[in-house]
């Protein structure tokens, strides 16, 4: 468990945070894609509500997670800028700091396991970061994190739980509200949290009616379990099939999600594969398993969705096209 | 070998064409989809030209032939749509008259050759269609469609040589060039040659500069040999790996093409493949193989498309999931 403090900023009316979103959207905006907003009749059908899906799965490096990298790498001071950055990942923002750096011109160390995919390693590789791999442990991946810290000074970045990071990932519903100004709910899944918490961040910011909840692997529900005890709980093994949300909340995001998400919602691993199947066949869009979770959500809670308008956040669209969960019936 | 004759109308300034197109326009919009248009740096990185993809993968049934059969259902006689419609098809024609026909409220018959894949035959009758089997020959085919023409007088439908079909299918290259007025290319995949002469309908219309090109498989590539001969040239057996483009031009859209289309591109189904892995893993979309061939086109010949603004219309994206041409490196 981590000890936290709800984060100073937290007014009713928010004007801190959308200063702070605004001046990182102007900041990164040249480094991201302004992702489409897509909708389908079909899956607007099925879930009798109006989706407006944000496809962050088309964002540059195929996430969201480039928004808060290339956040965290241009707030960098001169100093720490020539010094470089590490992280420890073996997902989506170890490519999203390795593209972020080779953009900037910045030199990135990314601390990957030992048991990392091939084509992810080929990946951070291909945008010319360095990678130290380590035991598959996440003891072993923070020590080695550390030990570059320590010995060439480099900035360590935070995957979720850093503010930077946050408020980028915030303009991915920055820009879904400015689109769409009207949305009744925006829904994002939460691993970290980092997503979820820049989502609540953007809605409590930009809409005075609209809702933030969250969606998250019944599996690996340690948010929703989190929010429930009022403080944050980690899992020492979580077991799902939306890989990117096998993470747990950090003291920076808990309290935004406390303040501003009304409810998280949870699914099975079932649900998950199912509408994974059901946005690829019909909207014919890939969509990661994590990505799937919000839409099961909607699926599995007609009660609150029924008749509105509903932002998603499609989070990413990295997957291995050789290993689906599911055949064409 | 199949004799023809210029369609009337071809005038160099192509006012029929355009009423025809935009009267089906009205006719047809709302039956259809107005679909996105997509762009991607690494493809236009790639191909050295801005790519502007329209994506009929998105349109209802999962491709553009839900335009034209949409149309010449719309386009019956008051008797006509009280008998119904009989065509004949393994492909996305058969799932694009059996929906429209359920949702103008008419009666339709599918012939599908006793091979045809499970999947797309489940299609069909969800669509409430009836299903007609016979033995997977051309000449089958249409004596079985015949039959039921001669029996209880429906109205054959043809997927690609029907003008009704081919100025609904225009309505996808006028939606894009609506969008974008100064392309300078657009190109599509050529198969039966509907929707390349509707392509080049609403090119020759809707713009003074917009070139029409016309890509399809080298081993399929009998519209590149019809054009060079100037009459229509059948082959007995074609195979590739683009399933929609086995077919050959008919009488009505062979004129068409000829007079508006300024080249055909012939690729290879390595480039293919290559072109349809880069758009799923680079665009996060997915295509057919048919939808990659004008990709593969463009990839192949900078020296026709570099420095230019290319529209290419992305025919559909009904795929068997369970058995893709390429796997991840």
């Amino acid at each position: 468990m981590i000890s936290f403090s709800k984060i100073e900023y937290l007014s009713p009316r928010m004007t801190h945070f959308s200063n702070d979103i605004v001046q990182c959207y102007d900041r990164i905006k040249s480094y991201i894609h302004r992702t489409p907003v897509l909708q389908s009749r079909l899956v607007n059908e099925r879930a009798g509500c109006s989706i407006f899906f944000k496809c962050e799965n088309m964002q540059r490096m195929g996430a969201f997670k480039m928004r808060g990298a290339a956040n965290a790498i241009l707030s960098l001071s001169e100093d720490e800028r020539k010094r470089g950055v590490v992280t420890h990942s073996s997902g989506n923002f170890a490519q999203a700091v390795a593209l972020s750096a080779l953009v900037l011109g910045i030199d990135a160390t990314i601390v990957m396991p030992s048991n990392a995919p091939a084509v992810k390693k080929a990946a951070v590789a291909d945008y010319g970061a360095q990678i130290i791999e380590c035991e598959p442990t996440i003891e072993a991946r923070e020590a080695a994190t550390q030990k570059v810290v320590d010995a060439h000074g480099k900035k360590a970045l935070h995957p979720s739980n850093a503010i930077e990071v946050i408020t980028g990932n915030a303009t991915a519903a920055y820009e879904l509200l400015a689109d769409y100004p009207d949305l009744d709910i925006v829904i994002s899944p939460v691993g970290g949290g980092g997503l979820l918490a820049g989502t609540a961040m953007a809605g409590a910011s930009f809409s005075d009616t609209c809702q933030v909840i969250g969606a998250e692997p019944m599996q690996a529900d340690d948010a929703y379990q989190s929010l429930k005890a009022g403080h944050i709980i980690k899992y020492d093994k979580v077991d799902t099939i939306a890989d990117g949300l096998r993470t747990y909340l950090g003291d920076v995001n808990f309290p935004i999600i406390q303040s501003h998400v009304q409810e998280i919602i949870r699914v099975e691993e079932s649900e998950i594969i199912d509408a994974m199947k059901f946005v690829w066949e019909r909207m014919k869009i890939i969509i990661e398993a994590s990505s799937a979770v919000p839409v099961a959500a909607i699926f599995k809670k007609p009660e609150i969705f029924t008749g509105k308008k509903v932002g998603l956040i499609i989070s990413g669209g990295n997957v291995d096209l050789g290993a689906l969960p599911f055949t064409v019936s």
